[in-house]
C-alpha cells in the first residue's frame, strides 16, 4: 500500500493541478537528477543535459555552481521545457562553501552548537549566493571506526552529541523560512548505519541488531527529520540484507510512518543501479524496488527515467506510487518558493558581496580554533611566545591546498591560509619563524598520489630523504622551539580513503624523531581526518595539538592558539585508540559480564581484557586539554529521587585554576545501572561550554527529567525504566565523579 | 506460558512419581551444578560438596575424574541423599581426554568428518572410562575474529563446515545409543553467537541482525540439535541486548519451539551471576531470568539454589517452571540409564585398557600429522631428506607441556611428545638432528607469564637473548637444513586469551631472521591457535607449515609430515589476514555496490578497498597446500537448470600431478546471484577429502539439490529462491573454476 502525502500547506491543489498536466517521461524526468557534467558559463544550451531538460527529464542538476551558470540553465528549464518546472541545485556543500569550516570531525569537536550552527548558516548564505538551492548535508553517521575515511564527514561516535549536532546543521541550511533567498534544503544523509560499516572498509557491508540501531545510530537521523530536513539521502549500505537505497522499512516503515519525514528521499551517487552489484536484480528490479521502498530522486543512475515506464507497463509499479515521488519533488520546489520565482538564487549580484567575504573568513579562522583539541602539552610547551626563533616543520606546514580538508568542493582551495603564512603573520615581527619541508609525506610515493588526488598534492621533494631532513635538523638546530606539521593529508580520509594502519606515515615519523633528537621543545601540530593511534607520540612528544583540517583559515587559526590569542577548548568527539586491535572501541559501550578490575591496565585472567593491551583508549571520548586548568568541585544532586514527571538538577563548581582565560566544556552523563536490556556504561546526557575567566568559578547546572533517561527497550518502545542511575560530571568521559538518584 | 515437556519415552510416569516425592528444595538441588572444588579419593565423604549431595542440594558436579572418585561420590548421592537420585558427571572433555587431538581449530582443518567423529569417539570412550558422562563439547562459535582467543576452541568461519563437525562431534561423544557404558552426553556450546564479540576482546558485546545470525551464526548449533546433542550451553554474551543466559527468545522460542531442542540448557560458568554486572538486576532477579527463559541447571551460580523458592513465594516463578527443569534434568539422567545403574560410568577397570591406550595415541599422531596445514613450499624444500643435519631451533621446540594446547585439562600434558623428541624418532638413526633453544617465547617477561598458565610454561632461559640466539646460529651453520618451531604459547590462545596483535612475538621474529640470515634453508613450524599475520614470513621463508597445536602425539605428528611419511593436506577454516586492520576478514562476505575491478591489489578510487593495504587477505579460507600438486580440469555440470525438486551433477576431473600420493580436499561453492536479500559472494556446499596416487585422476562428483542453496530471506524463512546460479570448484575459496545454472 502506498503512503498518502498529507501536504499541510495550500499549495496541494497546485500541485495536483501540475501532476494532472504531467506526462509519464515529465513525471520520470522530475525523478531523475544527473550530474552538471561538463556545463560550462555560455555554453548550457548546447549541452546534454540542457536537452534533457527541455525534454522534461530532469527534476534537479547537481555539482553546478554561479548564479549565472544556474540562471541560464534554469531558464532552460522554465522557458523551453513544456511545462516549465523550475529545477533543483543541489551540491555537496559540507564544510563551508567558499569560505571553508574544519571538516566535520574537527567542528564537532568545538562542542559548540551556537558556532556550529552558524556556519551551515554562512554556508547556505554562500552558496545561495552562487544559485545552489540543496546541499547533500549534514553527513550524521554515527562512526566506532577510524579506519572509515568518512569519520572525517561525520560527528563522531556519540548518539546525544551527533543529534545536536544534525539538528543544528539543518536550522544552519535551512532558516526558519526556505522561500528566502538564503536559504536552501538540508539533505540528512546518509540513511542510513553507513559509518557502521565492516572492517572499516568503505561501502562494505553493515549489519546490526534493531536495538542497536535505534538507541546507538539512528538518533542524529532523527534529530534532523525533527529539526525539519526536507530531504534525506539513502545510504550505499544495505540494512537487514536489503540495500537501504531499496529498503521499504527504512524508508517508509520508519522515515515517514513512525518519525513522520515528509520531505523527499534522494539516492546517493548511482545507489540504484549499484543495487545490481548488491545482487538485488537488473537495473529494472532495483529502480522498481528502490520506488517502491520510498526514494523519490534517482541520483546519477537513470534507473527511473530508463525504467519505470516499462515497470508500470508490466504492473511492477503503480502510477500512485510515481505520482507519489513526483508530488514530493514538487513540494520541495514549492517550499523553496521556485514556482513563484525560479530564478530566486538567481541574483548575480549577490555572490560578490556575500561569498568568501572578510566577514566569514574571520569566522572560519576563530570556528578553525576553536575546533582545535589540545592533547598533551607537558610543561606548558604551549602557549608559544611571540618571541626568539621559532622553525616549522613537516610536509604540511606550507601548503594550501589540503589545509581545507577533504570534501569541500566549493572552497578555492589554492587560496586557502597555509600554516607557515599564518604563523609569520600572527608573530608579525615578534618572533622569527624558520621553515623546513623535512620530508614528503610519505616513503610510498604510490601511496602517496592515491592519498593527494583532487588537486590535493604535496608535491613530493626533489631531494633526498636524507637532504630534506638534514635542512630541518639544521634550521631546527637554530631554533628555540621546534613546530612540526605533521599528519594526514586532506585525502587520506574522507570517501574511499579507509585506512587499516591509522598511523602517522613513516617519513614524518621519522622527521619528529629527528626533531626530538635535537633536544629542543617540540610541539606536534596534527593533521587528521580521523582519530589515529599516537602512543608512541604522546610518550615521546612534549606538546600535541590536534588541528584537524581547519578550514580556509587554516594558518590563522592554528597561530591563533599556537601563540595563546585563543586558548585551545575543543573536546574529542571519537575515541583515539592506543592501537588498531582495540577497533572498534568507544566511551558508551556496555558491560560485559566478567569486567577488569583494575584501571592500571594489569591483565586479569578470565576477565574482559587483552594479553597484550590495555583495553582503555590512549584519548577518551570528550577529552581534551586547556592552557589553563579547571577544578571541580562541590557535585551536588537536588534530589535524590526523580519522579517521571519531575525533574532533578545537578550543579557542579568549576573553577579555572591555571594562568589563562578558558572555555571548558562541562559533561554530564549518566548510567542506567539496571535495564530490561543491557545499558551502556556511561551515556552522554547534558553538556554545557562555558567562557571562564582565571581564577573564577562558575557553577553549571543541568537539569534531569525522565525524558533524558529514555530508551529503546526490546520492544522498541522508548521507554524510561525506574531504578537506580548514576549521574556523572566532568571533564571527559573518563570521569568518575558520580552521583546517585532513583526513577520513580 | 511454560512449553510443556513432551517425553517420548516410557519413562516419563516414573519421572513423575519421582518429581511427585521431591521437596522443592531438593528439586532446585537437581538444577544445580558446582564445581567439584578440592575433593581427593577417599575424601569425598568429608568435602563441602558431599554435605550439599546428602542434602540433596546438587544434581551433577564437574572437574572431578575418575571412575574410583566419581564412584564415592555417586554413591553419596544415591545412598546417602533422601531420594538417591544418581548426579551428572561434566566436564571439559574438548579435543580428546588423556590422550588428545589438535585444538579444534586444527582439527577442523582437516576437513575430514569420520576422522573427527572418531576423535569425539576416542575422547567419550576414555572420558567415560574415567566416570565422566557428560563433556561441555561441541564448541561450535562461528567466528570471524582472529583477535578472539577461542577462535582455537572453534571450527573456524564457515557455517556449512561447521555444521558438518558439529554434527560429527555430537554423534562421536553420544553414539547411537546413550545408554552404553562408553557414550556420554554432549553440549553444544556457546549457544549462542559468542564467536562475533566486539573487537576479539573475550566475553565483549555481541550485536547482529536477525538475518545475519540465523544465515551465518547459527547453523552449527541448529545441526548439532539435530544430530541429537541432549544439552546445550548458554553463552556470555547478550543477543540483542539480553544476555542469553535470560534470554527466552533464545533458549525457547528458536531452541526449543522452532528447533525442537528437548534436551537440556545448562548456562557457562556463573553465566547467572553475571548478569547482574550485564545490569540485568540482582541475583534473585537474574535467576528468575534464566529460568524464566529456558535455562535447567545453573553452573556454580547457585542463584537457582540460592534464590527461587524466594521467587517462587513471590510468585517471580512458578512452580511448573521449576518442574520443568527439574524434568528435563532427570529425563537426561534417564536417558544415559543413570537410573537404572547410577554406577556404569564408574568401572575402576576400564580406565587402565581404556584410557590413554597405544592404540589410541596412535589415532592421535595420525590425527595431528592429518591436521597440518602446508602453507608455503618454495623450492620443495619439504619434504625433509631423512639424511644429513637437521638444525631445530625454537621456543616450542623441545617442550612437553604446550603441545597438547589450550583447553585440555584431562590431558597429562608433561606426557605429550615434544618437536625434538619426535623428530629424533622418526629420524631414526639416518639424520642428525641438533637443537638450539635460540629465544624465549618473548622479550617481555610479563606478557609471557600470562601466555603461559596452568603449567604451560616454558621456562625462561637463564641466557641473555643474544647467547640464546648465538648459540642458535653456531648450531644452524653446521646443519643443512633449519627448522624453526616457533609462533604462539599454548595459553597465547583459548579463553580469556584476545590479542591485538596477531603475529609471532618479536623475540622469535628475531630468531627467525637470524635462521634466514644464515643462508640455510628454513622451515618455519608454526605454532598457534589462531590465524597470525604472517606476511613477513610469506615473503622470507621458504617454507612454512602449520601445525596448530598438535596434541598430546605432537612432535611424531609433526615429524610424520616434515619426513613426508604423511603428505600434509589440511585446509585452513579460517581466513589469514594481511593486517590486523582488515578485520573481519572472510570468505564469504556480501559483494558492495562498488566492488573492486583489479584483483591485483591496486588501489581504485571510490571503489570498496583501502588506500594502504589490499582487500585480500594472506591465505584464504579453504587454502592450504601438498607435497605434490593437483590439477583441476573437465569441469562438468549435469544440467544448466536445476528444477525445484531436482538435482544436478557437477564433477571435476583432479589430477596428481607431482611426485607424490595425495590427499586433496575439493571444495563446491555456490553463489545465488539475485536475492531478496543480498547474498555472499561465495558459500561452501560440499566438500570431499580425496586420496589420488601421483599420476592418477579422480574424477570427484557432488550432486546439488534446492535444499542446497536455501538461505533465511528477509522474513526468517527458509527458501531457495528460483534464479541464476553459479558454481565453483577448487581447491581453496580463491577459486574462479565456474559454471552457471537455473534454479527453476
Amino acid at each position: 500500500p502506498v503512503a498518502t502525502l498529507s501536504f499541510q500547506s495550500p499549495f496541494e491543489k497546485q500541485i495536483d493541478s501540475i501532476l494532472s498536466l504531467m506526462t509519464l517521461e515529465e513525471k520520470l524526468g522530475q525523478l531523475n537528477l544527473p550530474s552538471s557534467g561538463d556545463i560550462t558559463t555560455g555554453q548550457a544550451k548546447s549541452s546534454n543535459v540542457a536537452k534533457m531538460i527541455e525534454e522534461g527529464k530532469v527534476g534537479g542538476l547537481f555539482n553546478i555552481k554561479t548564479a549565472e551558470k544556474i540562471q541560464e540553465v534554469q531558464k532552460i528549464a522554465v522557458e523551453k521545457s513544456r511545462l516549465g518546472i523550475p529545477l533543483l541545485f543541489g551540491m555537496d556543500v559540507i564544510h563551508g562553501y567558499k569560505t571553508t569550516f574544519p571538516i566535520p570531525l574537527g567542528l564537532s569537536s568545538s562542542w559548540d552548537m551556537e558556532m556550529i550552527q552558524q556556519t551551515a548558516r554562512v554556508a547556505a548564505q554562500e552558496a545561495s549566493a552562487d544559485g545552489i538551492n540543496w546541499t547533500f548535508s549534514p553527513m550524521v553517521d554515527i562512526s566506532r571506526d577510524p579506519r572509515w575515511g568518512r569519520v572525517s564527514e561525520g560527528n563522531g561516535e556519540d548518539p546525544y552529541l551527533g543529534s545536536q549536532i544534525a539538528a543544528a546543521m539543518v536550522k544552519g541550511y535551512q532558516g526558519d523560512d526556505l522561500t528566502l533567498e538564503n536559504t536552501i534544503l538540508s539533505c540528512v544523509k546518509h540513511f542510513a548505519l553507513y559509518g557502521a560499516i565492516e572492517a572499516g572498509r568503505d561501502y562494505n557491508t553493515v549489519d546490526m541488531s534493531r536495538i542497536r540501531m535505534f538507541n546507538e545510530y539512528f538518533p542524529p537521523y532523527k534529530a534532523a527529520v525533527d529539526a525539519g530536513t526536507r530531504s534525506a539521502m539513502a545510504s550505499f549500505n544495505e540494512v537487514d540484507g536489503i540495500p537501504a537505497t531499496g529498503n521499504r522499512w527504512l524508508l517508509t516503515d520508519l522515515l515517514r510512518d513512525k518519525w513522520g519525514f515528509d520531505g523527499f528521499v534522494v539516492t546517493d551517487y548511482t545507489g540504484i543501479p549499484e543495487m545490481i552489484a548488491h545482487g538485488m536484480g537488473d537495473l529494472q528490479t532495483v529502480s522498481a524496488l528502490a520506488l517502491k521502498a520510498g526514494v523519490d530522486m534517482d541520483m546519477v543512475g537513470e534507473g527511473f527515467l530508463g525504467t519505470l515506464e516499462k515497470s508500470l507497463e508490466e504492473g511492477k509499479v503503480s502510477i500512485d506510487e510515481i505520482d507519489l515521488a513526483v508530488k514530493r519533488i514538487l513540494q520541495a520546489k514549492y517550499e523553496l518558493g521556485l514556482f513563484k520565482d525560479p530564478y530566486k538564487y538567481c541574483n548575480v549580484e549577490r555572490a560578490a558581496t556575500e561569498v568568501y567575504t572578510q566577514e566569514n573568513r574571520d569566522f572560519a579562522r576563530k570556528v578553525g580554533a576553536e575546533s582545535t583539541v589540545l592533547l598533551k602539552n607537558a610543561g606548558q610547551v604551549l602557549p608559544l611566545k611571540k618571541e626568539g626563533t621559532i622553525a616549522l616543520v613537516g610536509p604540511l606546514a606550507d601548503n594550501a591546498v589540503n589545509m581545507a580538508g577533504t570534501w569541500s568542493v566549493s572552497t578555492d582551495q589554492e587560496k586557502s591560509i597555509p600554516f607557515l603564512e599564518g604563523l609569520k603573520e600572527v608573530a608579525g615581527d615578534k618572533a622569527e619563524i624558520m621553515y623546513a619541508r623535512g620530508s614528503n609525506l610519505s616513503y610510498d610515493k604510490e601511496f602517496e598520489t592515491n592519498a593527494t588526488m583532487f588537486g590535493k598534492t604535496i608535491p613530493r621533494d626533489g631531494r633526498t630523504d636524507k637532504e630534506m631532513l638534514d635542512e630541518a635538523i639544521t634550521v631546527a638546530k637554530k631554533a628555540d622551539v621546534i613546530v612540526a606539521a605533521i599528519g594526514e593529508s586532506a585525502e587520506m580520509s574522507g570517501e574511499s580513503s579507509s585506512r587499516t594502519h591509522i598511523r602517522i606515515p613513516q617519513a614524518q615519523e621519522d622527521l619528529l624523531d629527528a626533531m626530538l633528537a635535537t633536544g629542543k621543545p617540540v610541539v606536534l601540530v596534527l593533521f587528521t581526518g580521523r582519530p589515529l593511534v599516537l602512543v608512541e607520540e604522546e610518550a615521546k612528544v612534549p606538546a600535541i595539538l590536534n588541528v584537524w583540517f581547519p578550514g580556509s583559515e587554516a594558518g590563522l587559526s592554528i597561530a591563533d592558539v599556537l601563540f595563546g590569542d585563543v586558548n585551545p577548548s575543543g573536546k574529542l568527539t571519537a575515541t583515539f585508540p592506543r592501537t588498531e586491535g582495540q577497533i572498534p572501541l568507544f566511551y558508551n559501550h556496555k558491560n560485559t559480564g566478567r569486567p577488569l578490575s583494575n584501571k592500571e591496565g594489569n591483565f586479569e585472567k578470565f576477565r574482559s581484557n587483552y594479553l597484550d593491551e590495555r583495553i582503555e583508549p590512549l584519548y577518551p571520548f570528550g577529552y581534551g586539554l586547556s592552557y589553563t586548568t579547571f577544578e571541580y568541585s562541590n557535585f551536588q544532586i537536588s534530589n535524590t529521587t526523580l519522579p517521571m514527571n519531575g525533574s532533578i538538577t545537578v550543579s557542579v563548581d568549576v573553577k579555572n585554576t591555571g594562568d589563562y582565560d578558558g572555555k571548558e566544556v562541562v559533561q554530564l552523563y549518566t548510567r542506567d545501572l539496571v535495564g530490561t536490556v543491557t545499558r551502556p556504561v556511561k551515556e552522554l546526557k547534558g553538556f554545557q561550554k562555558v567562557m571562564i575567566k582565571k581564577g573564577t568559578t562558575k557553577t553549571v547546572t543541568f537539569t534531569l527529567t525522565a525524558e533524558d533517561l529514555k530508551f529503546y527497550n526490546y520492544n522498541l518502545d522508548f521507554v524510561a525504566e525506574p531504578g537506580e542511575f548514576e549521574v556523572f560530571v566532568g571533564t571527559n568521559s573518563d570521569t568518575e565523579m558520580k552521583k546517585s538518584f532513583t526513577l520513580k
